[in-house]
């Protein structure tokens, strides 16, 4: 029934900036050769299966406003069935080569364990079968351990073992099926990961119990063969009060206190990058620099409020700026943009998940252009280069030799009686040459 | 001349809750002794040089309101020595037991190398007199490594190797003077290590560059065998866009990095706390759980105003909750609370200098004879221990054994059922028993 | 059955300070005078119908974690009606005058109009018999103007006119109802008043059609011989990306530009205040210099959070500055101090609900005596007052003299070579005497 | 001298998007057409006379980095006439109309009010001089309120009388200046017209006091004969904690209050925008709304720091919003776009002046013609009125009727039954649409 909701829809197609359609890509030219590989592979765009599909329309302060044939409560059967379908079949129609899911959006849930499993083994076989009709993959997949109310006080940080034990069950299986439908990788996503107040909070022994929990995650991995990436994804704080994986810096701490730093990678979303006081191209360049870019989750929050919006990327301006850092750091390996966005409750028609997502696509994609653009321009990338050239000189050298002390490089300011030139940084020039592109 | 300035002013003594004195301290009683300890010992309040005694009242957009008789110009030698005849005194006044400086704080500042190295000699031999004249000594120093223009790209993050060269030399003798001071820490503040614009930065380079350096610094450190503890002051922006030590996590993320969490701590400070997005006793806990936790800046910000106030503590509610992630972590070894704090632009009389700091010390005074009190009630402790009781129990250990698989936890949650009874995380009562104390 | 739900605790009472019990007001004792004033009569405190009792325990995140008797879906007469008992039961219990409501709060919802109003005609007999059996009456009532999906576009201000009809029928009978249960005020909360985006709005529409509105309720108002206050409540986003009733200054505004200003006043929630980047004590100041200050929703956010948290008030020293201005205003004449704040989601238990009361009302009477203590003692009153002493002088008449013109005072600064004296502004010892209160 | 400064620039002209200059137009082509209107005559650029000559570089924890042979401490009359002649010759540089400044920007200043104004007067005799031989005009005047120590507490909202006459004399001058040399607007800047400390202050009293000044203001411009608009520009805080004129509602509040409404109108400032919590495009759409939309301070902050970086415009995007707005409110009369932006402290090079102009000239024309292209397409603002189509039917009249009640509009809802049917908001084929432009 629900793969008919988009039956008046035809597959999204590029046709260039000058069509007239507002279901056509104008940039997204999946085929087109940027920097020596196709659009479609350096993008990897996936469509989630909880927003687009799952969520209602809900907000704090009011009921779902979708009228959609797949939402009929959470422990129908039929309905999940149905949302597997429609969700594949809407992939399909734009044309995008991913979907990810968390084990509770494919499935009809369940209290007790038994049953839970059984019923997300079932989606599992149904998902196996549509991804083949569909010609579809899995970019990633991950279990929710946050909506539930046992996972109240968190999973993983929970104080309750059982509750521990319990996401470590949901885990398992996800991990599995996630190997099982060809997933790309694997998302530990720290819904409840945090505290509601210090309180009650003791949290050396949360991130301990935490840093244990992804240990085990990882030999799992190994010993299931599963090859993909393990990925963990900042977020500062929502629903909790703080999270534990804040921002980039945070989880490279984290990884690096637990060894795990060379297993893991981060999965860096837009919207929590800003929550955290970070613009979300520094949070790429932090990944760069650290060694931990894994994927990314495409989405924007709105500079006026403090929560996350999840909203659909329309900034290109943002994303040429992502962009550039994407290209440095050689983009991804196993990653890809998955559509973490939800369109407004007031976008209540089918056409709008079209309008949000072709959007999207296009915003993303034009910012890759323009940061190609920039980068085979050369100006911004040998200016930035000609600031540090002191580095590759003789002072840059012996400060990093072998043997050098603090004291040496002082002896040298002070026998050079040295008088730093200053140097214009040219902020604005940089930022017009952005413009230009 | 200056240290007259404050002729008219007694010493500042504990007079007791009641006293109607407003130049009396009413809770810091420095030979009190709680949780076995003397309060003069655990809090070890020190006075600091800058925003006290070279700051001259500006703001970003007004000239200096402060008639003070030792303020005449960055650059005069007299003003210089009055200043630090001054300090010292007003620290006596005040019966603390410490003070703080960068070199330029307490001396005529000089651009060329050589004479900067002389006004600074002249400046510590005077300082080490004006320690034993007034019973004073040194919480730390540090190098103001920010506020001159060849700095203005920063110093261990400069793209121009010269400048941290020239960063190097003021280190150097910073370090030594510290050391020769008897300093009991010696603290690194990134004033300007970090970024304007991403468009014109290599943050990898520019980390690796602060890397070396710190690692150059605790290699001096040792040569020359000074026993305080190095710190780093998190920070997350102003005046950069953006600061690389943002907060106690990504000061952990370098530490670990470049193999130096053994060797150096954070200084804290309550206003980058609430800037960087967190809670201030968040900050003490996370730096407790890290193990590194060296020493604390007590101010605060302003709630609604998103820069840097470095107003003077007067909540006792924040500082309860600061002292008791302080005394779970049994308090300073070297560190101390630095009032890195300044009266407010309208507060142009010398008796206001007093009332900032005998409010500052009241207030965490106060905040560390309730966190005592708490701790001595025992039931908030209690709770929080019971909460992860499960942890010391069968489940619990099995889950942190050697051996134990994710499978081997999956398969306990799956064959015994596990369906986890909530228990209240009872915020509401916890905090009824903070405002009880 | 649901009265029965706290059936295992008796009525709190007050018992000072040294009382031992969880379950004890340690500082509000009703009827201790106050300033000439019973604590009771100046506080008029209230519990909300809302957060109490119909939210599940929900998040953004999470489903509801709350097991009370009386939740069981929004269309359940029965579940409504034993609502309503527990309730008006527990405000009983808190031994506090007031509670308050929105009409889908207390009845079986319906999405038909003519169901909808029988429902609530139902609720609000039912509730005229539990107030006079529990000696309870109404701070406020309001309509729920936002849940339902038919306000995904705001109700006063949406694009429709059939919504806007609907509202109006929600209006009348709310206004009715608080009419014959004796309310003290009418609410109107303008939820989702606001837009999502600027793209599709007329904001000049929008605010014409919400005065519009708004002028038709305070004539209607006065057609049924209500005497309470009519109060709007100002927010500055969320659900919405912006509300137009901003805060203080923009009702102000709002209720100027339609000619109301002598007939609405606000309703003040601190979470509200703080979210719009003031301070409560400001809101408050404000309202009380606008002339506007009507009553108060009891809360607090959380500082790091920026989103509308809600939780129960519990710091006494913002509660001291903000009660600082209430007594200053003279106090509520129609208004009072409704508890719109919510327990944590993790506080399950039936005696967390007390938890949260109890110290809400603990803080607001500790902050009243504090306040009180202050005016007494009155050395910051006469303080303040001296600062402006000047405009009751020779210069200060002048400026503000009939037939005075900008250059007779500018002649005057000219022809006494005026030089005005720098005053301190002392604010470090004004925080101090706060503390000291 | 200073003339000589920009010696080795040409005049920046048009030269189009495929210009390979770095000191060239590629889209502010001043005589074309856009909507019927020349766009020097939409745009009326000018530049600032504090932040582009007066500023030396200095941050809070920073000294000057420019060497500008102007700078040489703020008494200085022969700087003071180098620094004149270099700001107009800057203007004709740019090819742009206008330029702005406050008294002190233009002068050698002076602590006595006597040599102040004789000083002030030389400088505007040289202006008029200036203005001929450049062939430039002014946008606005203003006098500097806030600067000097004296007005530490404020001008108009100073305790003491004294000040504020002081501040009478500044603005009578500063306002007859403004006339003589032709100004287009006057402004009057709050710079601390607010608080740092409600402990100390009696708002009340305080805006009570201000609306008097602005009162006496309007009625001497009258008095002189001015016809150019007076201006309040909104701004929240910083450097107070509080600022009155928070935003454009507060200001219409306050004109309203002192019946000023049809006599002022707001200089809205895009950072002071997004640091008051709103989006600069709502507080255009806002102004025109209320209809005080009088001009426009053109700059921008960074969304991660919370403080006034007034950097120059470079989104093309928000600009595109505004524009939109801008035109919607058919434009300034009076007004114009005024670059209250400073190049960063590391952009030291001259060259930098007109990197940061030429790109923020360029940003605000793409924005226009963007939305003028989206004007013209029609469907946007079509999309618009359709949402409000309902206001022109049958109920849309009948609500706002003379002699309609509110129980009228219920009773129609009634007894219509109506269930309105929901209509899509389209949010993101409205930014896509916009995308598009």
């Amino acid at each position: 029934m629900s793969a008919d909701y988009f039956s008046d829809f035809s597959t999204v197609r590029y046709e260039g900036p000058d069509s007239d359609s507002d279901f056509a890509y104008r940039f997204y030219d999946k085929d087109r050769e940027v920097l020596g590989k196709r659009m479609e592979d350096h993008l990897r765009f996936a469509v989630c299966m909880w927003h687009t599909f799952s969520w209602p329309g809900s907000d704090v302060f009011g009921a779902g406003t979708f009228d959609r044939p797949w939402l009929n409560g959470p422990n129908d059967a039929a309905a999940a069935k149905a949302k597997r379908e429609a969700g594949l079949s809407f992939v399909e129609k734009l044309d995008l080569p991913f979907y990810c899911f968390h084990d509770v959006d494919v499935m009809a849930d369940a209290d007790e364990i038994g049953a839970f499993r059984d019923s997300f083994a079932e989606a599992v076989d149904h998902l196996e079968e549509l991804q083949e009709q569909h010609g579809r993959t899995l970019l990633w997949g991950t279990a929710n351990l946050f909506s539930h109310p046992r996972y109240m006080a968190g999973a993983a940080t929970n104080p309750d073992p059982e509750v521990y034990a319990w996401a470590a069950s949901q885990v398992r299986d996800a991990l599995e099926a996630t190997h099982r439908l060809g997933g790309a990788n694997y998302v530990l996503w720290g819904g409840r990961e945090g505290y509601d107040t210090i309180l009650n909070t003791e949290i050396g022994t949360e991130m301990d119990n935490f840093g244990r929990f992804l240990s085990l995650v990882v030999d799992y991995k190994h010993k299931i063969g599963f090859e993909g990436t393990i990925l963990i994804e900042p977020k500062p704080h929502e629903p909790t009060k703080h999270q534990y994986d804040f921002d980039t810096q945070s989880v490279f701490a984290f990884l690096k206190r637990y060894g795990l730093e060379n297993e893991v990678k981060v999965n860096i979303e837009a919207n929590h990058a800003t929550l955290a006081g970070h613009a979300f191209e520094h949070e790429l360049a932090m990944a760069r620099a650290l060694g931990i870019l894994g994927s990314v989750d495409a989405n924007r929050g709105d500079p006026q409020n403090g929560w996350d919006t999840d909203q659909f990327p329309n900034s290109v301006e943002e994303w040429t700026l992502a962009m550039l850092e994407f290209l440095r750091a050689d983009g991804f390996t196993t990653g890809g943009f998955n559509f973490d966005a939800k369109v407004r409750r007031q976008s209540i028609d089918a056409a709008d998940l079209f309008h949000g997502h072709i959007g999207g696509v296009d915003t993303i994609a034009r910012g890759l252009l323009r940061a190609a653009k920039l980068i085979e321009d050369g100006r911004l990338e040998d200016f930035r280069s000609q600031r540090y050239a002191g580095w590759d000189g003789e002072l840059g050298r012996m400060i990093h030799a072998d043997g050098t002390g603090l004291a040496d490089i002082a002896d040298h300011a002070v026998s050079n009686k040295l008088a730093p030139e200053r140097r214009s940084g040219r902020q604005e020039w940089c930022e017009n040459l952005l413009n230009r592109a």
